[in-house]
């Protein structure tokens, strides 16, 4: 591989965008540069050869100019969008990583990168699961559910869990965290197909589909009787304003995301939030990169998990570079079954 | 004292109220009932007679009827309102209770009080201070800028916190803990006057009067260029929004009430709600009743503060029995300027 130049095809933000829904058009596949697929003499970084690249609801956040900084820094037009992926290890100047290595962590939308910020990265210290769970169920959404449920949460046997966009990469592994630890659990998702997933496959005890459902408070008030103890939130809007009304005393919210809102030019309004005190409740906001300390630790547990086939995982794979903006767009359409990813190649 | 019989003035409510403003009408001072100012024998009650009534705003709440229960009961319309109030025994069939005790609770608006259900009443350890302030200071207004102060908003020395009717019968004492601690204390209040008590009395770092302030938000930036780390909720809406675009990392939101809502007949929505994610913020809400266990530390403290003159405490005092629907009714006007109660007898 000495010494190979390639063109380096990459995926890159056209402008920003504002407020609003992003399209596919305001990225674009770019193939004009090209890369020498060895480092400079003295170099710290790591050269990886993309793999699998991950698309996830923040990457909206970061297409829109911020005057003050943002919990996620915007990306920036003309060059590549920057996200989470699988890689393989080309060339590399750091001791932690070396050639032939797969890790995970922060990458850029193109064949090949050259990873300075070494920090955002992690050895795959698993290779007979598929590398593409380091996408989902073992990378930055699976240990989103992981310290959401489990740290946020603070959940017990037998409580009454809720997950809202519950199929999707961080969703449907809540619920089965949720199953494992002996909760009853119900999930929502925007369609039939979807539903089906999380009482059949994911074992999820009730599942409604909430763009058939006239009314969302009664949807939740047929499917939790006697209320929620926790709210794993990732919808916003509408929904969290039907499940303040169902909460039950002590309740809890971990507040994961609020797709809903992503694009619209101003959020919704919100109201019953004087439930938040008349039934004590703890609403509490995370970002699972303050917590990869504990990253290893989940890790090993969870491909237990999957290796004792206590736990499934469904992905959404769309296939090529070029196909990256498409799914990326169709996330806030619902149009991912599943944790969505791009295989830019498999090996 | 033994064997009178006394007219017992009562304030009742004429009828259950929709949503909406509750107004002085909605009540009526009653004189028909007459009492026997001692028990019958083998009662475990206590008698009393009321000193001081305490004007709350949770109370509009309970004047409207529930179909579902509510977190405090629904008064019964034709019988006297209840609330918290100071009052003296008359006689006890209770061993925790003697004549002459003064004592603080659940009592009822009206002249004498029959209290079966002493588990709400506290003796008044402390008489060399004013029995007033047992409706206010050393009593349930007291005891929730306490707890929800020093136990929900986990505070640290030097963090910066606003407190919203900031000059009310909880709020004035927020503040003055939380400068006690060593914080950056901010108020909103909804008159100069308030502002300058706010300032000037009890010496927060700065107050605004929020009703000539166009834009809650920059009000908040004026007086935290670098954000709120806590913020204790007494009013909700578009100020809570306000405060929302204006936390740090990590804040917390202690949440006790949100006033501006309570006569609304729907709630006002809240955006800008993904601030508790992108900040980290754990907001939490509590009620002062599930605490009353600690109560008497609380008690001891506080009466201590009062000796040494490190907190002062301003009361609106209205007299007499008759003037307690107008004074109720003033809250939710913003009327009254500190803790708002009512003199029923003063021995
Ligand atoms: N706090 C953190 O650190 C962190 C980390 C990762 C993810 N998150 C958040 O977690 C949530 C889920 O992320 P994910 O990666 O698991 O995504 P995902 O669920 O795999 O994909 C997004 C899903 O959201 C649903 N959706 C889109 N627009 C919606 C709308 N207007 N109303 C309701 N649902 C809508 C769609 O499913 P339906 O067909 O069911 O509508 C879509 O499939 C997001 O809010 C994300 O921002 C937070
Ligand atoms: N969680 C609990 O256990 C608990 C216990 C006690 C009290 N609380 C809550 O704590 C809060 C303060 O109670 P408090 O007893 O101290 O009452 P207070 O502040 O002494 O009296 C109420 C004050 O609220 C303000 N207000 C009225 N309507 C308003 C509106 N639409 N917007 C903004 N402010 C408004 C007025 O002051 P301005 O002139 O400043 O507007 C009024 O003086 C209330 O929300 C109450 O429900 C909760």
């Amino acid at each position: 591989m000495e010494d190979k130049v390639v063109v380096n095809k990459k995926v890159v933000l056209k402008h920003y965008i504002p407020d609003g829904p992003a399209t596919e058009s305001d990225m674009e596949l770019v193939a004009t540069d090209t890369l020498l697929l060895r480092l400079p003499p003295g170099s710290t970084a790591v050269l990886v050869k993309n793999l699998y690249l991950s698309c996830d609801p923040y990457m909206r956040s970061r297409m829109t100019k911020h005057d003050e900084p943002s919990y996620v820094d915007d990306f920036v037009p003309g060059t590549p969008i920057t996200g989470y992926g699988v890689c393989k290890v080309l060339d590399s100047g750091h001791p932690d990583f070396k050639i032939g290595d797969y890790v995970w962590g922060v990458t850029g939308w193109e064949e090949y990168s050259l990873i300075t910020s070494t920090e955002g990265l992690f050895k795959i210290n698993h290779t007979n699961v598929p590398l593409s769970y380091y996408t989902g169920i073992l990378g930055m959404p699976g240990f989103t559910a992981y310290v959401g449920f489990y740290e946020i949460s603070s959940p017990k046997k037998g409580e009454r869990v809720f997950v809202s966009a519950a199929s999707g990469a961080v969703g449907q592994l809540v619920g089965q965290f949720a199953k494992l630890m002996g909760c009853y659990v119900v999930g929502s998702a925007g369609s039939d197909e979807k539903v089906n997933l999380l009482k059949n496959k994911f074992g999820f005890d009730e599942a409604f589909n909430y763009k058939k459902e006239p009314d969302l408070n009664k949807a939740l008030r047929r499917c939790f009787p006697e209320g929620i103890d926790i709210y794993f939130e990732n919808v916003g809007g509408a929904m969290l304003e039907a499940v303040l009304q169902n909460m039950r005393l002590n309740a809890r919210i971990a507040a994961c995301g609020m797709i809903s809102q992503y694009n619209l030019e101003r959020p919704e309004g919100v109201s019953h939030l004087f439930t938040i005190i008349a039934k004590r409740i703890r609403m509490q906001g995370f970002v699972v990169f303050d917590h990869y300390r504990s990253y290893r630790e989940f890790e090993e547990k969870v491909v237990q998990y999957i290796k004792e086939g206590k736990i499934v995982y469904v992905e959404d794979i769309a296939e090529g570079l070029e196909n990256a903006p498409a799914a990326l767009v169709g996330l806030f359409a619902g149009r991912n079954v599943g944790k969505q990813l791009v295989v830019v190649a498999r090996e």
